[in-house]
């Protein structure tokens, strides 16, 4: 333990500057951050081709019509010595959404490009979030301040939220804390949403002649935020080995007990990234994931029935253990669960919840079905626990309680069927925050870095609704590509409430991809012979510290 | 990942042979384990003087008349070249009781010791816990067989089991176990029962005149195993630096998001170490320890109000968020409890429950009250999930899902009166299993070798009925003292159904003892402001990778 207030405080300050550091903690603050050379040395930014839109590029140009068609930029080296631009920079940064390790890496490049390449500059962290651009809240960052979170997990450093800047009324304030600070740029560390937001501001100070740039950085744990240019979002290589991390240890324990299964729910609410990634790193008997029982049009009764079937087999091969992976969103993919929650909303509005059950006649056949196929405290959740407005809370099912109880109601049958005779004990996990928080992995930290480097040098250039891309990530970081991409070209529209809105469409698993065909071929195989890896506490140092994850690995090769 | 078969598999063979493992697995096979000097030398063991025991040693003497009295015994150097003894030896061993991360080293001791020092001896592992005994299940463990477990969590080499050696006709098995196999010797690793069991075994071989000497192994992550001469159980360190890696990172979340109170149970039903071991690691705003709760007869509602004060507290200093550690056990150190829980046992096995209540009446009026202040969730667990027996499942209580509601239900109550009026978001977690079968630390790895191999020493010179311990843990290895113990010295007497029962009594943490009062000294200032430290990954190379728990640094400290 040592005070990070000896390595350069001068009396209390703000911020994590008084704060006490592990040794871990204390010795990730030096880590060295090697840049990948194009950036390290003297380059110049090369446009590429007209860019259109992921779809729908005739609407998404009605709604950027600045900004539509913006080429990419790629960074070339150009062999001479780097000298610094003239011109200083005023630059402001954002965290918005849910915490990514790594994401004070970010801000780090960001800084170090300002201090490096065009000293004079200002950089100002906005506080809580897009809230902290609209209220004008911000703190002005220097070295003291920032080099207690470097490599160091969390976004506390100026903390994060999840407010938008959407309304006439939010674009006004974001534009006169613009003004007021004299802002040359502006770059917003966020997901799918938050990036999509970016692009709004930037055409929205491109419109009005405002001269704030804006630039994106792709963020979330969830690995939902990717495209060809933006290979991966950070985070989710660190929170997945923290996950897997967690489900090796279990699965040591499942072999050495030798009677339980662990149902393991990981976050991830929309796409099933992080369960495909866990798999490949440490190799469950069964792994659920979203988009292919979106794709089959499972039924709950389908995947209950999966997961039965695996235990029942293992049960004549002796394995009366295993460890199963749930995506968080589980309940989402299943369309018939969809159809019983927007019934029971639709019911829960209008009628009494008589004790008799009379109000269940009201419900469809297979929602029927469906609700009597649930384990009682579902359904009692599904109909006593509702949102403010009044709408079944289908966040808060634990999924892997819930198929818990329904594979044990399987089971029962089937011990009655004389299939099964043994006993069945399930262990229920979430993981889920310990893993948005950790410490970033050397993955994590550098990629962060660049990114955060490669945006100072996108607006230091004059770009603005770009995303900051760093690429050839199987490479040694030295060969890392860096450029960014304009937004609008990952964008598509989607109709709500009658108009287009421009989304960023969530990359999902993709059925054909290379991860998910590797993890189909051989789950056949973890499901009966136990292929257990342990993946282990995440190195620093030395064997393992620097490996990439399997996701992105196969994507890469893939692409190559 | 790579395939530990290359590491001189031959073909398809048992355990681990044929697993594939992460590179962080691989990188620990090989790992060396130094030893303390005096056992890698020529040594000598001395006995000290005749011991007695923790409490009623007239009973005791009586329980183990061949046993009592004898000394506890050191390794001193003679200063010659160490020479193997002529005797070849056949040793069985066992693991007992839960998983505790380092008990593959324990047995690698052993089986070194025995290449070392008595070559052409045979090591035999009993399978799945003390039933492995006495069904005469076993596997004669090789070079080959245990490579793969060095340095490995886990205790799937040869499992473990919950059994007990009791009737005569299991203590007759097991005899018949030790004369089938000629053992000279069995190494029982267990926790505080396992031993007692491994004593009663050494006197009851004792008495027949069976060669078999029995020597036991401290193992539990509870760490409520340890004496002045065994200063702590193996797993502890692992465990608690598992589960303070996710207490920083739900820390650090807490303080980036702000908004969320995280409420972490830990395991560890008797004894409240590991909680308190990795609230020292990680100063979090809020610990509960049992023990203090029982030693000021505390009630569910004074625990209650003493975290609803600080939530209440915090809330005027701006902190909207905090993280709280709970001992799994705590409920059990609460005598109200265990008054309603009786009750209610009695109440549950004569009487109808009925809906209107009525039944309620027949509890005492403390015990009623207390029912009415539980969440009705727990309510109805109490009433509905019984035990074979028809015994209320207290262990299966979510006591930080209740703490949670309670704590609730409370600010209620004062945002009524005014005094609160913040918004109160609780976040449940449960570490356990998760922490069992990590890799070991290099602390537990290296203290795990050297207590198997001084058991092997022990065995050897024929000591039967201690425990092998190693101290002066504090310093260099090199310097670590090597020894065994008595374990009647270690015992007291319970009645039980009429008759003394010889129990090693748990180790409790000491309202006195240093790790409490540098906590209790400290949990002030934590509670109000953030003290959070992250101690990050485990670490097995580098920074912090031959770091010791607070817990035993600081009983060191105490005894020097």
């Amino acid at each position: 333990m040592s005070s990070v207030a000896a390595n350069g405080g001068k009396g209390p300050t703000p911020g994590r500057l008084a704060a006490v550091y592990s040794e871990v903690q204390t010795s990730r603050l030096n880590h060295p951050l090697p840049l990948p050379s194009v950036i390290r040395g003297s380059f110049k930014i090369v446009d590429g081709p007209a860019s259109s839109a992921a779809g729908n590029p005739d609407e998404i140009a009605k709604l950027f019509p600045k900004l539509f068609g913006q080429p990419s930029a790629v960074l070339v080296p150009t062999g001479s010595v780097p000298s610094e631009m003239n011109k200083t920079l005023k630059i402001g940064v954002v965290l918005s959404g849910g915490q990514a390790p790594g994401g004070h890496n970010v801000i780090s490049g960001i800084f170090d490009y300002l201090q490096d390449r065009s000293e004079g500059s200002t950089l100002y962290g906005f506080k809580g979030g897009p809230a902290g651009i609209m209220k004008c809240k911000y703190v002005e960052l220097n070295t003291d301040f920032i080099y207690p979170y470097r490599n160091q997990g969390g976004f506390d450093m100026i903390c994060s939220g999840r407010d938008k800047i959407e309304t006439p009324e939010q674009f006004k304030q974001a534009e006169e804390t613009c003004l007021k600070l004299d802002l040359d740029g502006l770059v917003v560390i966020g997901g799918d949403d938050s990036n999509t937001n970016a692009c709004l501001l930037a055409e929205n100070f491109r419109q009005k002649n405002i001269k704030t740039r804006v630039i994106g950085c792709p963020k979330t744990i969830d690995g939902d935020l990717k495209s060809k240019e933006v290979p991966t979002s950070f985070g989710f290589d660190t929170a997945c080995k923290i996950y897997s991390e967690m489900i090796g240890n279990v699965m040591i324990d499942a072999r050495s007990t030798g009677k339980y299964y662990h149902f393991v729910r990981l976050m991830g609410r929309a796409a099933s990234h992080i369960t495909l990634e866990c798999a490949l790193q440490t190799h469950p008997n069964i792994t659920i994931i979203g988009e292919e029982v979106a794709a089959k049009k499972q039924t709950l009764k389908n995947v209950t029935d999966y997961i039965t079937d695996i235990i029942c087999k293992r049960a004549q091969l002796g394995y009366n253990y295993g460890v199963i992976l749930i995506p968080e969103g589980l309940i989402d993919f299943i369309p018939e669960v969809q159809q019983l929650i927007s019934e029971l909303n639709e019911i829960l509005a209008h009628d009494v919840v008589d004790e008799e059950g009379l109000w269940k006649k009201k419900l469809q056949n297979q929602s029927r079905l469906l609700f009597d196929f649930l384990p009682q405290a579902i359904q009692e959740q599904l109909l006593l626990e509702r949102d403010p407005h009044g709408n079944v809370q289908v966040a808060k099912i634990e999924t892997e309680k819930m198929l818990i109880s329904m594979v044990e109601t399987e089971l029962e049958k089937r011990r009655l069927e004389g299939t099964y005779s043994r006993q069945f004990k399930g262990q229920s996990h979430f993981f889920g925050y310990e893993g948005r928080c950790g410490l970033p992995t050397n993955f994590d930290a550098t990629y962060c870095y660049a990114l955060g480097y490669a945006a100072g040098a996108l607006l230091h250039s004059g770009k603005t609704g770009l995303i900051s891309s760093v690429g050839n990530l199987g490479a040694p970081v030295d060969e890392w590509t860096v450029g960014g991409t304009a937004l609008t070209s990952l964008m598509d529209v989607e109709r709500r409430h009658g108009k287009f809105k421009p989304v960023i469409k969530k990359a999902m698993v993709e059925l054909e991809g290379a991860p998910f065909r590797k993890f189909a071929s051989m789950r056949d195989e973890w499901a009966i012979k136990n292929r257990y890896i342990s993946p282990g506490p995440i190195q620093f140092i030395g064997p393992g510290s620097d490996s990439i994850n399997h996701t992105l690995l196969l994507e890469l090769g893939a692409q190559a």
